[in-house]
This record gives structure tokens, C-alpha cells and sequence, in this order.
């Protein structure tokens, strides 16, 4: 017993396991890292004849324990350097979810192997849940539920769950709700197991069971699936087809690793990154540049504009070269006000707490917040401006643009994410480096517009001499 | 039974409650507007008048429901309306983590007057949960935990269970695990209920037990309690003081919900503002003002110094005022590949896939993405100082810069986020708009160098002259 999530030093480490080369140094090894993750970093470290030795010294009991520790493209690696009977027994042991990850991460030849050599059963229900798209609830889902007749007394019921759930693998979260099936798998109703066990033994399953409950269909998103688990506090939710068919549950314990893996993508969007798709620690640089190059390029053509509008003013640069004192400042404040905007609002977004109908009324409260914020930072502005001596003209253009900028900024960060969810696109796209890019041209716009209007000795250009 | 999280208008608003003004009214609101968000949407609209009247019409079996779907400050308004005999009988009905989130929200009178209303038991179950510090793991743990003696029979430990959980409240999470303790709650072990059903009736409680298995203590932060639960995908947790008491339980689904804050939280860090602590639909815009002005005018203090050194450099400007050109791209593409490396270490450091011996192994990894990131955002820049018709010695400046400023930005984003952890400071401070800031006067600096070494027009500017 320890407190877990100190950051220690591991006490043995996995290569003096392959240095001892027995099966008891793995036993060992597991007591004495506790922690998953530990174990994780020091198994991502094993070269693949490394694997191939661990792989000779795992048993029944320690081999599920070990792959459970590893990601689930790791641990496909792993166990396709292993004999295929013992890999088999290996997926067999460990639950429907994380088996069915595991096999999504390898090719169809070596999933086809495994599969055959698992009992016929398992194997069947691993290829149902397998069927299912990646990102859908139903494969997710655990197969094996435990079911009872409406007609079934309590006792009767209860006898009949002991004696399923001796032949089922999962753990103990199935049994939180027992649910209530007709005539072709039909759901019906729940009961929890405690009611069932409180219940007097003669009491009918039909009149303890609640038939009103929340269901989603196999082909709901995982994350929607996930998110209403959370919010509801269920263990458990129901996957039911079109038919009304119970096919599986979906339990809390997914729900919690679907929301973290959900989160973890959308803070990599937001950062503008695509989502990694693995942990970090094992991100080579060559991925990381693939992930990241694309948006640096994207971003980099789209800030490619500013160079265009401060060509356009070229001359008020030459005129007042004070001018070009404030352009990081500037677009900097631009986009520091729109980034503070749309990461909340993407937040909210992804937790369900905004709908596309709050738009209205997101743009009056980010405008008013705006004008608040405005007031300070142009204030904040005259200061700047007077410490560096530019003159009260210059600052007089500085301040009235940060106001200016910071409106618009607001504006349009409050827009650009509901907008794009409107369009089917994930808000979490709207990263940071993406709002401040749209802000940093039409803000410069913006600033040296304000300039000539404010500015003597930019009084005789125009307008339409600018963009030609 | 429907497929939740689909956008759809609700059926009947808690308006139509109020105007019907009858408490079957409540009860069909609630089993028409299913989905908890809906519901805490309609609800924070209300008035304090119209809570009052909503309050009159809620009963013992609707009334928990209704409170249950509002954030608890919102909730302990709510009741503050109510007489407190009424008030007390809601809080009654919620579970415990519930109860005490909604009384941390009222002042010490309002909590005082309804602790002394509730059963003399309960409220000594409520006030010991308030005793904890809120963000300890202890604050949130169900204190009702169902144990049973080494020295039992299988048999006699179900029976005992099952007497013991009538007189609970709480929900069958809690009856997952039953844990086994000596004399003075001393923590023993733990066995899984589903093991104990199936056991021989005669078997002896301390042959089924587990002996080892994680404990936290009382004091653990909140957010490291509930990354080991969702880690280890377990059901609950015991809280074990130092001499080894088990306290109580801290179950999944509140471990899903402190994660989930947890992530909302650091996400608004991410974008450059204080949590707000309210759902966004709850938070004014003087509330969104007083989170965000302080980094705004911190990032606006810091974003200053790019003032002083453009204007150091401004006889460079004014020779070469096509340098000014790529200002925002250069200092843009700088924040970028900052911010990409800030969010993704961020993340990780906050679901531990990374530890501070990780550092150099960091730095190098990131360097490396670096240097394949420079070489074609390089690429990039000399296409985009060509089309800008900048001359070939600006396109070099700006090539060279743009590789420069990445490899610089890359360093200083890989080693700032550990580097606060180390100095105990939440890494998630480090937002995008920070990581932007501290690229962009450094990146000028770095942009003007190069320009004095690379244009024979700057030749006569010394480093020495700049910065007086």
C-alpha cells in the first residue's frame, strides 16, 4: 500500500527482469511497479529481441497483466513477436475493449491468426466488436451482459445471475445493473443487482425493473456516448439497435479513457497540431513533424498576408516609422483576446454546454466583456506609448486601434467556433495559432486605416491607392 | 428511450412548470427534459422569485432530481430560497460528494442552519467531508463504505452486506469492492462482491481477500486521486489515513468528473485565462473581464519589450524598410511552433505520461522536430520573400531567421513547462499567448542580427550601439 502518483524512481526496472530471465523476476517486477504508467515508459523502451526474450518468460498470470500495462499499438508489436498460442491466450485473458484495441492496431493477416487460434466464442465476439467503425460506442462495448427474464422472481433471478457470471470474464462493473430482456434479446428494463438483492425473494423481476432508462444506438459516436455516462453518473448505458435489441453495455471505465483520449486530441488541436495518435513519449520526431508541418504551413500562407497589407502601407511605414513600433503589440493583444475567447468556448462546446442556438447571445456577452476589456487595454496603451516617446498623435492611433482590435477580435473569435460546428467541422480546429493568424492581417488593416484618419502627416493617402 | 446528446429543442420548458404551478408539472418536466444539461440550461434562467415559487412546488421525490441537475452554486441559491426543513430534506436526499460541493457554496450561517436540520448522523457524515480541504482526494470520497471481517464466512459476509446496504444511500458503486478491515477500521484487504457471491458459502474472508492494493492518503491532491483511478480503470479507491483507517471511498464517477474539470480548467490556462470556475453559459462579462485582464495586461507588459527593441532597431527599419514586412510572419511562425510544443507537453505532464528525469530526452526530441520543421518552413519563407519582390539578400535574412526563430522557439517550449513543474508551478500557465510573447521579442532580436550580418546596407550597425 502506497500512495500512488509520487514521482519516484522505479525500484527494478523491466531490463534486470531480462537480465534474471525467469519467470518469477516478472512477478516480481509487476509487484514492485505498481504504477501503469511506470510500466508503460519502461516496456516502450525494449528494443523487439528484447520482447522476444520478455515474451518466453511471461505465464498465464503475469502476460495479461503485462500487455495490459502497454498502449495498444505496443502491445499489438509485442505480441506478434510471440509464439501464436501464447499471444492468443495472452488477448484471451484480457477484457473485450482492450483485446479488440489491440487487434485494431494489426494487420489482417496477424489478427486472422490470433483469432483462429482463440476459442471459437471469444473469437466470435471479438469479430462482432471488431465490425464496428473505431469511434462508435458499439466497440466499446462489452458483449457479455447479464440478462434476466421479466417473469423471473428475484431469487430465481439472482441464482441465475451467480451462475452466468461464474462464466463470464468481465469485472465486476457488469454487474452493477442487471438488465431485463424478451423474447429475441428485447430489452426491457434495468434493476440494479444491490435492488435485486434487497428485493424479497418472491418478488417479479417485471415489477422491481425500471423501463425507462437512457440508451444509445451502436453507431453513436464514442464521445457523445462517453459524455452523456459522465454527466448522468451511470456505470453503465445500454447499446440497443434500431430493433430495440440489447447488444452490449457500455461501461464508465471506457467512458473515463474516451473522454481523456477526447481531451488530450482537442488540447493537441488546439495548440495547432493534429492529434498525435499516440502517447507523446513515443512520438519520434519524424511523427511530430508530420503532425505539426501541415498547420505551420497552412498558418504560415495565411500570415503571408500581412506581408501584402504592410507592403500595401509602405509609405506611412517610410512616413512614420514609429508606426512599425506597435505591429507586434498590437496583433499580439489582437490575438491573445481571441485565443482567451475560442479555447473557452471549444471547451464548453466539447463538454456539451453550448448549443448552436446560444450564438446570440455568446456574441452580446463576448462584445460587452469586449468593451470592458477594450477600455483597460487602451489605457494600457496611452502608457506604453508615452514611455516610448512617440508623441500623442502616435498614441492617440495605438490606443483607439487596441480598442478597435480587441472588439474585433472578439467578435470574431466568438463566431469562428459555433460556426464551424454549424459546418460539421470539429471547433477544436480553431486553434490559438489559427485565431491569432486571422486577426494579425485585418487587425494591421485596421491599425493603419485608424492611422490615416488620426495621423497629419498621412492626411493625403487614400484609400483606394493602398491595394494595387 | 432515446439516443441522447442530439441538438434538439426540448418538449417543455421549466417555464411551462411554473405557469401550470402544480408538482405534477414538475414531474413530467423531468421525464420529458432527460438530459442534465437541458435541464441545468433552463434552470439557470430563473429568477430568485421564480425559484422561490419552483421551490413550493418540488417534492421529496422530484425535488433531489432538480437540485441534482444544477452546478452546486447555483444550487445552494436555490435552497437558500427554500425553508430550511424543506431545504435540509433535499440535501438529505443527494449523495454525499453532492451535498458538500452544494454547502461549500453557502456562507458559514446558511451551511450551519442546514447541517443542524438534517439527521444528527448525517450531518456528522457531511461535516467531517467539510473538514477536508475541497481539492483533497478525502473531500470527495463517499465515507459510507461497506466492510466486513477477516474472520468471516463468505456466507455470513453477503448476509451482512446485504443488511448493511439497506441502510445505505448510496449507489451501487459503492458495493463493487467490500473491503475488509481489523480491529479500529484498520484496512486489510479488499475482495470484489461478484468473488464473494461466487465463493463457497464457508469460504473464510481473509482466503478471498486481495491484501495488496492502492490506497491514497486523505491529503492527495483531488486531480492525482482520480489520474490513478481512471489509470489502473478502477471501480474505487480507498482513502487510508497514516495508521492505515480506511476513511472511505473514492468512486469512478467522481474520478470522471474531477478529470473532466480538471481538463476544462487547464484548457482555459491553455488559452491565456484564469479558470473561470462557473459553467461559460453562467459566467457575466464582468466575471470573463476580472479572468482575463490580469494575463491580457501581464502579456501586454511583455509584449511591450518588442517596443524597445524595434525602436533600437529603427535605423535598420528606416534603411531596409522591407524588413518590417516579415515581422508579424516571422514572430507568428515562432509562436506557433512554440505553442504546438507547449500544449502537447502540457497535456502530457497532466495525465503523467511525463516525468522531469524525461527533460533531455525532451529537449533533444524536440530539437531534432525542430531542425526538420526549419528546413521547410526555410523553404517556405524564400518562396515567400520571392513573391514579395524583396531583393535576394532580404530572402536570405528572412530564410535564415525563420530557422532560427524555430530551433529558438522549440528550445524554449520544450524546457519552460517542465521547468515550472520542477518550481511547483501548474505548467498549464504556460499558454499560448505566453509562449507567443516570450518567442516574439526574442525572435525580432534574433531577425535583426541576422540582418546585420546578411545586408551589406546595414554593414555600419554594431551590436554595441543598440540598446542605449
Amino acid at each position: 500500500m502506497s500512495a500512488p502518483g509520487v514521482n519516484q524512481a522505479p525500484a527494478i526496472n523491466v531490463r534486470q527482469v531480462l537480465a534474471a530471465g525467469t519467470p518469477e523476476a516478472v512477478k516480481s517486477w509487476l509487484d514492485a511497479v505498481e504504477d501503469v504508467v511506470e510500466r508503460a515508459r519502461q516496456l516502450a523502451k525494449l528494443s523487439s529481441s528484447d520482447w522476444h526474450r520478455l515474451g518466453e518468460l511471461l505465464d498465464s498470470e503475469t502476460g495479461p497483466d503485462v500487455i495490459d500495462s502497454m498502449d495498444a499499438d505496443l502491445a499489438a508489436d509485442a505480441l506478434e513477436t510471440m509464439a501464436v498460442p501464447k499471444a492468443a491466450a495472452m488477448i484471451d485473458a484480457l477484457d473485450s475493449d482492450h483485446a479488440t484495441r489491440i487487434l485494431r492496431q494489426m494487420d489482417d493477416h496477424g489478427r486472422d491468426k490470433l483469432l483462429t487460434a482463440l476459442p471459437s466464442t471469444r473469437a466470435d465476439t471479438l469479430r462482432g466488436l471488431l465490425s464496428w467503425p473505431a469511434e462508435s460506442a458499439a466497440a466499446h462495448m462489452l458483449p457479455e451482459t447479464l440478462t434476466v427474464a421479466p417473469t423471473m422472481t428475484a431469487g430465481d433471478a439472482i441464482a441465475a445471475v451467480r451462475e452466468h457470471a461464474s462464466h463470464l470474464r468481465s469485472d465486476s462493473r457488469s454487474g452493477a445493473y442487471i438488465y431485463v430482456t424478451g423474447p429475441g434479446e428485447h430489452l426491457l428494463g434495468v434493476v440494479p443487482f444491490r435492488n435485486l438483492m434487497l428485493a424479497q425473494a418472491d418478488s417479479v423481476v417485471a415489477d422491481l425493473m425500471e423501463p425507462e432508462m437512457l440508451t444509445v444506438s451502436p453507431l453513436t459516436d464514442e464521445e457523445v456516448a462517453a459524455q452523456t455516462l459522465i454527466d448522468h453518473r451511470l456505470i453503465a448505458l445500454p447499446v440497443v439497435d434500431d430493433d430495440g435489441r440489447l447488444l452490449g453495455i457500455l461501461t464508465e471505465d471506457d467512458a473515463a479513457g474516451i473522454a481523456e483520449e477526447q481531451a488530450t486530441e482537442d488540447a493537441e488541436r488546439q495548440g495547432g497540431s493534429a492529434p498525435l495518435e499516440v502517447p507523446y513519449r513515443r512520438a519520434s520526431p519524424f511523427l511530430l513533424w508530420r503532425k505539426r508541418i501541415v498547420w505551420l504551413l497552412v498558418l504560415f500562407v495565411a500570415e503571408a498576408y500581412t506581408g501584402t497589407v504592410l507592403r500595401a502601407f509602405e509609405h506611412e511605414l517610410e512616413t512614420v516609422v514609429a508606426l512599425a513600433f506597435f505591429i507586434p503589440l498590437l496583433i499580439g493583444t489582437g490575438g491573445n483576446t481571441g485565443t482567451q475567447i475560442t479555447t473557452t468556448l471549444v471547451r464548453a462546446m466539447a463538454t456539451s454546454q453550448l448549443r448552436l442556438r446560444d450564438v446570440p447571445a455568446i456574441v452580446v456577452k463576448e462584445l460587452s466583456t469586449g468593451v470592458l476589456i477594450g477600455v483597460v487595454m487602451g489605457l494600457a496603451a496611452v502608457i506604453r506609448a508615452w514611455t516610448l516617446g512617440v508623441g500623442p498623435q502616435v498614441t492617440v492611433t495605438v490606443s483607439l486601434s487596441v480598442v478597435a482590435i480587441v472588439l474585433w477580435s472578439s467578435f470574431v473569435a466568438s463566431i469562428l467556433p459555433p460556426l464551424l460546428q454549424k459546418m460539421r467541422v470539429d471547433p477544436a480546429v480553431v486553434s490559438a495559432p489559427m485565431i491569432a493568424t486571422i486577426v494579425d492581417g485585418t487587425g494591421l488593416i485596421i491599425y493603419f486605416m485608424i492611422a490615416r484618419m488620426t495621423l497629419p502627416e498621412l492626411a493625403g493617402f487614400n484609400f483606394g491607392d493602398t491595394f494595387v
